[in-house]
């Protein structure tokens, strides 16, 4: 048991040295050297987790994946009208604190390194496409009266309108600030579903 | 001027080269020694032009900005009412063909690495926000009755929506296809400036 719990604390500690490597340095500075050394291993060691950079940044991509995804079920598990769970979803999928920041920057990286190398793409298309399906399904919900293609269209809007915010917030925050992240927001949904209160920060 | 017409058509070659390694291999296959071997020249040869990788990066994020900045130059001075040409404007500048999906691929890499280095992240912002200042005064020029600050923020909504179909066209063009896009700008577009016949391809 003892040897489990030392060998899950070493997993953790790695998968946090590649997450804050990947979010702080970029995708060229993300190497096996790099993030042992954030781990306190020896390059050897952590080898036998990850054995090439590819290795790292699908764990990266996944860790992303995993935490969006439990904030967007933890939102629809509220039982909220599905205006206001699509509201907090988009507004809690943008750049707006540090949080976000750092998940903007892994999502930029893996995009990147993903242009070239079809299995991870094959990783970013899976993840980005479960996102556009849940943001249909919810806007089906608020729009009973339009057809699936109708649905898919101005999902297709609103999830190219949020991954433009955060990767431009990720380089020029001053310009792509919190309250135009919500603002951008807040105008393309009072259209679709109508406008609502303020929402609760997420 | 035999020498200077070398000269020019060597880096013409050498630029050719480092677009077009960064379009198809991406940031990570961006090395002086594969844009050497694609310009057919030594990387003793290259160095004189390009010191390092840093240099090749803002070579082509300065080459990215010419053409697109040449392309919209080229629309404003057709004369056309300022809803045509900011409706141009935004069309031209999503992943549409083959060239443009090159422009996004090249844009994505160069903001992967500009995440990592404050030269390369100026560059960026100076160009994305140049596309901002356009898209604003087009759009102030189509609603005279909104302030500064109404038509800073559409406009900032409308740059946010074509860079986010950009970076998604480029990993997933089968999800934002061009249909895809030119139906997320024409509905985002129809609501600011009212609805236009079809835009003639670029």
């Amino acid at each position: 048991m003892a040897r489990q719990r030392d060998l899950t604390a070493h997993q953790e500690r790695i998968s946090a040295a590649t997450w804050s490597v990947l979010a702080e340095a970029g995708l060229p500075g993300l190497t096996l050297r790099a993030v042992a050394a954030r781990a306190g291993c020896s390059t050897g060691l952590l080898l036998h987790t990850f054995p090439d950079k590819r290795a790292l940044l699908l764990h990266a991509r996944d860790l992303l994946h995993q935490r969006t995804a439990a904030r967007a079920d933890a939102l629809e598990a509220t039982g909220a009208a599905p205006e206001e769970v699509l509201r907090a979803l988009l507004h809690q999928a943008v750049a707006l604190g540090p949080e976000q920041h750092e998940e903007a920057r892994v999502w930029i990286g893996f995009l990147a390194a993903a242009l070239a190398e079809p299995e991870l793409a094959e990783r970013h298309v899976r993840g980005n496409r479960s996102f556009l399906r849940r943001t249909t399904r919810l806007l089906a919900a608020c729009r009973l009266d339009w057809d699936p293609a109708r649905c898919t269209r101005a999902a297709t809007g609103l999830v190219a309108l949020v991954e433009g915010l955060n990767v431009l917030a990720a380089a020029d925050p001053a310009t792509y600030s919190p309250d135009a992240q919500r603002h951008a927001l807040d105008d393309a949904l009072d259209r679709l579903v109508g406008a609502a209160g303020p929402v609760s920060p997420p």
